[in-house]
């Protein structure tokens, strides 16, 4: 059985790991979901490392809000930074779902971006983890987006 | 026994580790707290570092106070990347509750974040030890804030 | 035999790697490449880990492509930071293709930068494979550029 | 016998070193002090790094001086990520002690920043060697300034 | 038989190595230089981590180019991030020499302060290499500057 990974924060305005899980267990059914909530994004890297060192979870998708203010910036660049070097040891995937207050003005399409983004790395994270580095890749240099639509690639 | 670290700071200009510990005590009142003053922010990662590794800490509270000026913003994210490594190292919590001097104009506005700030992530950290991991699930996605009144989730 | 590994997203709006590949393959041929595709940058570092620690790949190329906000500037901080510290940690060599969104402001400029970085990095890569550390030494301080004209050296 | 390191800069305008180390053999007379000069701030870790794993000191206190210019404050946050992870390396206190040349206009204000910050951060150090983590607990959240004047403890 | 590592780049607009090299030589003539060069600052690491753990050398001199545009200062950052980590890794002092294409308007001066930046450096590797840790110290606050006229101590 394979185990993956959701870390959460009661910071976000919106659960985004509802939205995660359903994807992974509609299109991953074998998979078992291991939750972790922190209260913040600079508590996710130790999340997602207790769940692939301890709870042995093959990938972990993180599910980050963002604060508007300049500090908040800095704090997504180490939780980042952090992240990068968790993956750097372990070799697991950690898809680092991400949304930013400041990204939208409006509540709506705020909370739209969530979901989508959400889902749409779920969903890369299921493809990664079922078929391997060449996944993707027929999408690669696709201009894909996630919470947003895709802007596509550039015309020859 | 369980052991919680305390890490605190001369300069700031609130004794959160007070406010801290009154917290842990109540709410975890089996817990051996040991505490660790340090001059500032950028001492902070190596006294959470002994606390864990030659005191024998579960977890670390640390309380920061951050100065107004764009390098003082850099101290923050050397601290906050430095605590981030050794979260994954150690795979223990340290919860780094921080002040800024500039986030309220108003010194009793200021008082008032730092002490709620403090108490607030104490109780978060009783929490995700006492219970674990899914601990503060039920709040996930919550828009909860410390120091400052919760904004709430988004409406759907 | 050797293998080259190459990591490209499908964020980027153009396909690098099928350049890059194709360079590699008419200035290499005996090399075995190896592909991977990740959605973004910060899903790069973890893939040149396992392409180099998993598949034995002896250098990689990645091919990254940046958003023109400033927190997509912070993700490629942290991916580089993350890239240099593999490559401290290993001792190979993983060539750094970037484009940055907002780098041209017209598309087909941009298509232009993109394929030209891509080989001409591919190149680097090759010569430094083959012909090892002073592959590259006649072209020191000539003032090279990858992707946009050459701006050569200072006049004595 | 217990050793003291002292890493300074020959960028450095003041020899903040001589003041430090008159304050460590004044209060600590049974340290020995091993000195190591460097070029500049971006070469101060591995200084400390060789003072504590070659030189056996118990902790170290570096002396640097950074420039007014953006990149300055770049290769400051450099130094500062680099002092933290030794810290967490070792567990052994590297008090850093920084005078921004951008932090006064005057020269002699500059000059009595530099004197006054080596001195009490020196005081510092020799507090936490002689009396351990809680050896500044007494002045937690006091408010405490180095190099200039304290601004004290938020009015309750 | 002391190996010196002398890493420069393609990117450069000025071939600093040559003047680096020439110091040396005249200055530590016992010592072989192994040169290694790449094509950008980003790649700085990994070649010193080569010259260092693959070649056996005792220090390493580094002479790299920086862009104009703030991603290129990410890369200064990231670049020096990464050397300080080897460097603690290490305990092998790599001296960073680094021009900014904007810190001089006019190409004939830019071409003066790579040049005499490079010497100076290597001067000062070269005192640090035959005299060791207190071989600077009598420059120690001396406001010294390479590439630049130093600027002196601030008067007493």
């Amino acid at each position: 059985m394979i185990k993956i990974g959701v870390v959460d924060t009661t910071f976000s305005r919106v659960d985004m790991a509802r939205y995660a899980i359903k994807v992974i267990q509609e299109n991953l059914p074998e998979a078992k979901i291991i939750r972790y909530t922190v209260p913040g994004i600079k508590d996710i890297p130790v999340a997602a490392r207790n769940l692939i060192m301890n709870e042995g979870c093959e990938a972990v998708i993180t599910l980050g809000w963002v604060g508007a203010k300049q500090v908040d910036k800095y704090s997504y660049l180490a939780m980042s930074t952090g992240l990068i070097i968790l993956q750097i040891m372990t070799g697991k995937h950690i898809i680092d779902v991400t949304v930013h207050e400041d990204e939208a003005d409006n509540p709506d399409e705020l909370l739209e971006i969530a979901k989508n983004r959400a889902m749409e790395h779920a969903l890369n994270l299921v493809k990664l983890i079922r078929h391997g580095r060449e996944a993707l890749t027929r999408y690669a240099g696709q201009g894909l987006r996630q919470g947003r639509p895709d802007v596509g690639p550039l015309k020859m």
